[in-house]
């Protein structure tokens, strides 16, 4: 039976260490110079679901001896909270550089409004300040453990780029290039906030294993809602994919798939830019729905991990939220 | 009394640790994916004068107890050192996006070969694997001090392009950019090779001045190549600095110096990016040779800060490298 004043009072535990996270995002951008500030305020708007500092935040509460106390989350996890969510909002601003989009989280992008040399040096400032703080926690361990996660990160998106308007990308290739660039960082989330909780072993590594799927499907639900969503409630420039020639699942399904004659019309679509026509192909062949199902199915798996932590009100946020991350529409 | 056998031992430790530092360098790229090794070869060709390897290697030899011995490098001043070439290439790649180059050491930029998108995308990659091997070395005060010195670095980057084609930059603000987009990552490695060595701090201190000030000096080389040298010399895009509206020191002088008629012929060219006409203004002003001289000065600067050192061949090879910063034609 669920419990919902635990459940309120975790989620106050939760609200406020994601306070106390934007707090050390301020303190930790905060330049002498007014120009620099001002651009940071600007990339704090950036700031949309918060998935990452979340994760860490709930694994570590998870975790920790008393889960539903909020001595359980230490200074430490909101440090480490802010270190992947600056290292999201980097790759945030330069995927908007790559992309040449104008919209992030209904605003303009940094590139849109400054140029790009700008957004360049600005997701450059949020990397560097990202490893600083890292090290401001004072375990060199932790350390080469983000910047494995970076390395591989940073490895999915160059390999992303290789493969740009190679519309013959296989299902296993996009897979290890969303495991890179999305679903690493994400596990890494849940992996860290266990650990700096003394979670054991087992733990660890299901978190890790969860985290992973979530991130997945996360990016799944990502492509499907550039195809399929409305750029007015996702609130960002939605079709960029596969202007920028970037395959996403739906579409390589969808080629898969499809009859010659589909086929003939898809590549078409895509070779004109052409998104109207494409999500009503992709919608008509069910390529769409089947991407779904795919998120769905990981979301499952995901789910599946949960059964290595105690059973707890924290538990049962990260049930849902893994659950949301399928149903949201932006 | 110079003793030439103890020089080329000295020389030949430094040539040893640079191959060392370039191996370091090439196993720390090393990735599984063919397409991320090809762009790392690529950027390997970016290596040009290794000045701030050799500023570790040399500064840790010159405060070793036994400077003019092989044991006196360790490998964790080639990691250093290389961790500094990573983080310099890293800006360099990413300086070539921001000014929109096409050739670099005689070679094609990468953004010019494979797009803006892959050239920040392996910025990125070089910072992050900077970080990563910088972690290694399993001292977090380091990856603090590396933090440190990056975040100055990108806010010097962002004040500058706040500046952009602001012709009345002043000379104090131009100093506070070069300070920190160069200089102190230089006065960085040598504080890291002297510390490695266990120096002393006035010895660590000296080093750091000294560094600051060679790097300083080499900034405004770099600046007065731009304007006055020869691109099949330099070996890179020239007159660039002024198109992208970036004030070099020769023509912040030239416009404080300048009468009306002069000042008006300046900034016609600076607007009609006419850099032969520039050059030969800023020639007859002689604001070109002030900025020699200005960075003639800064270099006599850093040689005095040699004085806190013990005599040496290796204190020697330390003066002629600040000499040739300012003699250097490429």
């Amino acid at each position: 039976m669920l419990d919902s004043v635990a459940h309120a009072s975790v989620a106050g535990i939760l609200a406020e260490a994601l306070r106390e996270t934007e707090s050390v995002f301020e303190r930790q951008l905060a330049s002498d110079f007014p120009a620099v500030n001002q651009l940071c305020r600007h990339v704090e708007r950036y700031r949309g679901k918060m998935l990452r500092p979340t994760l860490v935040i709930l694994c570590g509460l998870a975790t920790a001896p008393a889960p539903t106390e909020r001595r359980s989350i230490t200074e430490r996890h909101c440090m480490v909270a802010c270190v992947a969510e600056m290292i999201h909002m980097a790759t945030l601003v330069h995927d908007d550089v790559l992309d040449e989009a104008t919209t992030r989280r209904r605003g303009a992008t940094v590139n849109s409004l400054r140029g790009n040399e700008t957004a360049v040096m600005l997701g450059d400032y949020l990397i560097s300040n990202a490893f600083h703080l890292c090290s401001q926690v004072g375990d060199a361990r932790l350390n080469l453990a983000f910047g494995a996660v970076t390395n591989t990160l940073c490895e999915g998106e160059l390999i992303q780029l290789h493969h740009r308007d190679d519309t013959s990308l296989d299902e296993a290739t996009y897979f290890e290039i969303i495991r890179r660039k999305t679903a690493v960082l994400v596990g890494a989330c849940c992996r860290f906030g266990a650990q700096l909780s003394g979670a054991p072993a087992q733990q660890v590594d299901a978190l890790d294993r969860f985290g992973m799927a979530v991130g997945t499907a996360f990016q799944i639900q990502d492509d499907v809602l550039d195809l399929a969503g409305k750029e007015e409630v996702v609130g960002k420039s939605l079709g960029r994919d596969f202007e920028k020639g970037k395959m996403t699942l739906p579409l390589i399904l969808l080629l898969g798939r499809a009859s010659p004659a589909e086929r003939a019309a898809a590549l078409e679509a895509i070779a004109a830019h052409d998104d109207a026509a494409l999500r009503t192909i992709a919608e008509r062949s069910g390529a769409l729905a089947q991407a779904r199902e795919r998120a769905v199915g990981i979301v499952a798996g995901a789910r599946r991990e949960l059964d290595a932590l105690p059973e707890s009100p924290v538990r049962d946020l990260l049930h849902e939220l893994a659950e949301r991350t399928v149903r949201r529409e932006f």
